[in-house]
């Protein structure tokens, strides 16, 4: 275990969140909101020295690093950055309680948007900010996650990882592996550019265009009202339901349209099923809220939105959907289980592993009445071997192992009932923000117990990180030297 | 395909039940009513005539039978007898409706115990008398299914259905294939003996007691009461408890008792395993509900009752588990999943499946820390091949597909709301009988529409033969003649 080079990462991830701080510092200094803005320059302060402690101390002596550096380098910074994060709510006052804080901050960092937050209008707008800007750094940041442990690694685990983005992915196209990461960001920056312009069309002020623009690209949710989007116009709700359903599509795919590689867009099987979802799920919900809504038009953006958030795992809301009825609300939980593409900022299991799971699935149905028929799964075009299909199978064990364990952790606290508890632990785990019940859109995560909150906590961060990194981190035997 | 054989057995099978009707023909003419008298020897007549019609026109010309007719044929015999079963319901007067009827029938041929019924102690006699003698056919029914597959076929798909009983099974133990089913039956009845003596023991009714042994045989739960066994005495309630418990463990152990083959029962990792998970699940539960009792003796007979009845997937009740708080739901929710030991009565996933996934998918996540270790997955002492393996995860797939289906296919059907609609798919797919909410062990299903009787009655077949037989009888492709 190369401890010099985890740590000294782990630090420069800390020096860079002080730096990525000065900007809701400057949010709140031009707003006058002192409490923040010294809330902000103190946070910047301990992240900057203690990341400098670290860097400084860890020297990097050798460059050695194999899939569990890095998988434990993801899951110290993750937990650190929302360690750190949390003091600028306690520190300003808005939100007391640290371990609320600590909740809100992941909730942030990991792109879910669950809140503990009850009366969002009344927060200073440096901090509501600060929350949107979270989870766009959390989305960049599971992009570079991405990008980190996917090509170093030539050892045989990595299918595992490999499983996170199968099928075409950047680093294949691209020569140099430090190219991949850039015109990913720049892919991000530039969507993230264009949603601003367009909430701006719709007559947005610019503070509130940048907070949902920044909170829906990391598919994250934060917003600024209680009723998170309801109360803004059709024009915006269409902007932004579009929004979401582009950051839950696998970023490869957008750098194949800069090359102008259609053809394999098209052929795209997980990009195919993602949008056959999305319009199954669509006609679903419609034809079942329709008895509910004045016209289909309403009907029909109200769906198009709920599915789009909750598919992506983003979380904003325009209907409070605990008042829709079971079918419509059992596609919702369903979605919600499913996520997003691989290599997307979206949650949840991902579409590739869905499909992967099912032709396996089916393959070994079909043996069943043709025993000697061979069993091949195919992925975009390409046959995978035993080890990659065996790799995602044992990845969905775990992911419902840690669910189930989740959820029974999450019973020790008797303030809820079953469905709010329930739905919480898939909204937290999935990374998308509001569950049903108590924790519906229009509800908020505040009436946990500081327990509760920080069960959840670890849930979404093992949701985000693919629950790999988190589970190494907390085995013993990965710290002992070899 | 072989139709003729598919036919002729099915045939058979129903003459076999025309056979069986007679006991509860017996019953209700005991206690002179006429009502069900008539119904049963009517439907005895009709299972005979359409059995007889089926083996008279459809000679056997080849025995040749591999795994695919085998399971069609368990399939269409536990559908058709489900469909005649229903009949004395309807006819006596006593279920009406032929669809609630048939979600009965399909309960206790499926050893679920779900009912419709809601003023169970106004049922007659024989009807009472009929319910659990489904469940106990039922129970013998799954015993003679796992014999008539496991040996018969040779070709490789059989590994999936091997997953049922993986490690020790009798057919390797008895050189005669055909000796091995009368062995299971032989531990079957003495078993049933064996409680309705202590039961008898106990001051029960020699009705009472015949009823309960049977229905607790099958692992069914079916009573005669509307609060289960919440009326009887502890010592009656500490009797069937430990027979759920014995029900619910591989019927191999009972064989290798006989052979005194001591060291390989406690070596058996299922069984202790399952004892594990008991044990576990009482001290939780306990702990959990001791405040709601007024002493610890109370809390236990109830804990060990819930705990062996759900574990089991039975279903009695000695208390109405909805009223307990949420930890102690949550563990009962889990263990409707997990079920008992497969080659047992008991429905669910089964215990072995459960150990080989979670072995699986710890060896997965070992190999991220050392990739050179090999993935060597053992059960019951012996390596598993990759392929077992992965019908087991792909059985895992499917059976969470199927839940998801059942639960979708469910929400259309707005009776009640989240919990109930659940764990009703929960209590039917794993044949357990009530959930919580609504269909708690103290409510029933009366409540749901038509519709939703039919999505829940395929759930409890498709738990009950493991899927594979249904779905394989459903899927055109299997009909097609080669």
């Amino acid at each position: 275990m190369n401890y010099r080079l985890i740590f000294n990462t782990t630090g420069k991830v800390l020096r860079l969140l002080s730096a990525f701080l000065l900007i809701p510092l400057i949010v709140s200094g031009i707003n006058l909101e002192l409490a923040s803005c010294f809330a902000f320059l103190l946070t910047a302060v301990i992240s900057f020295l203690i990341g400098s402690l670290l860097v400084l101390n860890c020297p990097i002596k050798s460059n050695e690093m194999f899939a569990k550096e890095g998988l434990i380098i993801v899951a110290l910074a993750w937990v650190l950055v929302s360690l750190l994060g949390a003091i600028p709510f306690t520190l300003s006052g808005e939100i007391p309680s640290y371990i609320d804080a600590f909740f809100e901050t992941v909730s942030g960092f990991t792109t879910t948007g669950s809140s503990v937050v009850t009366s969002i209008e009344s927060m200073s707008k440096g901090l509501l900010f600060f929350r949107a800007f979270t989870q766009w750094i959390g989305g960049m940041g599971v992009l570079v996650f991405i990008m980190a442990i996917t090509p170093k690694s030539t050892d045989s685990p990595i299918h595992i990882m490999r499983a996170e983005m199968p099928g075409h992915s950047v680093d294949k196209l691209v020569p140099k592996a430090g190219n991949t990461a850039k015109i990913l960001y720049i892919i991000y920056i530039v969507i993230t550019l264009l949603v601003i312009i367009f909430l701006l069309c719709g007559g947005m002020s610019l503070f509130e265009s940048v907070v949902h623009a920044l909170a829906c690209a990391g598919t994250g949710g934060f917003g600024i009202k209680g009723d998170s989007i309801a109360s803004y116009s059709p024009y915006i709700q269409w902007v932004l339901a579009i929004s979401m359903l582009v950051y839950g599509v696998n970023f490869n795919m957008y750098y194949l349209l800069l090359l102008r590689k259609f053809k394999v867009i098209a052929k795209s099987s997980e990009l195919r099923t993602y949008l056959l979802i999305f319009i199954g799920a669509v006609i679903i919900v419609c034809a079942n809220i329709f008895p509910l809504y004045e016209n289909f038009a309403d009907a029909l953006r109200n769906s198009v939105f709920q599915v789009s958030s909750i598919m992506t795992t983003t979380g904003f809301a325009t209907a409070d959907f605990n008042t829709w009825n079971s079918t419509a609300k059992a596609t919702l939980i369903i979605l919600m289980f499913i996520g997003g593409c691989a290599g997307s900022t979206a949650g949840g299991f991902k579409i590739s592993r869905v499909l992967i799971l099912t032709k396996k699935a089916g393959n070994e149905f079909r043996r069943i009445i043709n025993p000697r028929r061979e069993s091949v799964v195919t992925f975009e075009g390409k046959k995978l071997d035993e080890s990659a299909i065996s790799g995602v199978l044992s990845y969905f064990v775990i992911y419902i192992l840690v669910f189930v364990g989740a959820f029974f952790l999450l019973s020790f606290d008797t303030t809820y009932g079953f469905e709010t508890d329930f739905t919480a632990v898939i909204a937290c785990f999935n990374n998308i923000g509001p569950g049903i019940g108590a924790v519906g859109p229009m509800g908020s995560f505040a009436g946990y117990s500081a327990y509760a909150k920080i069960i959840l906590s670890f849930a979404m961060l093992l949701g985000r990180l693919e629950i790999y990194p988190l589970l190494l981190s907390l085995s013993p035997n990965s710290w002992t030297r070899k």
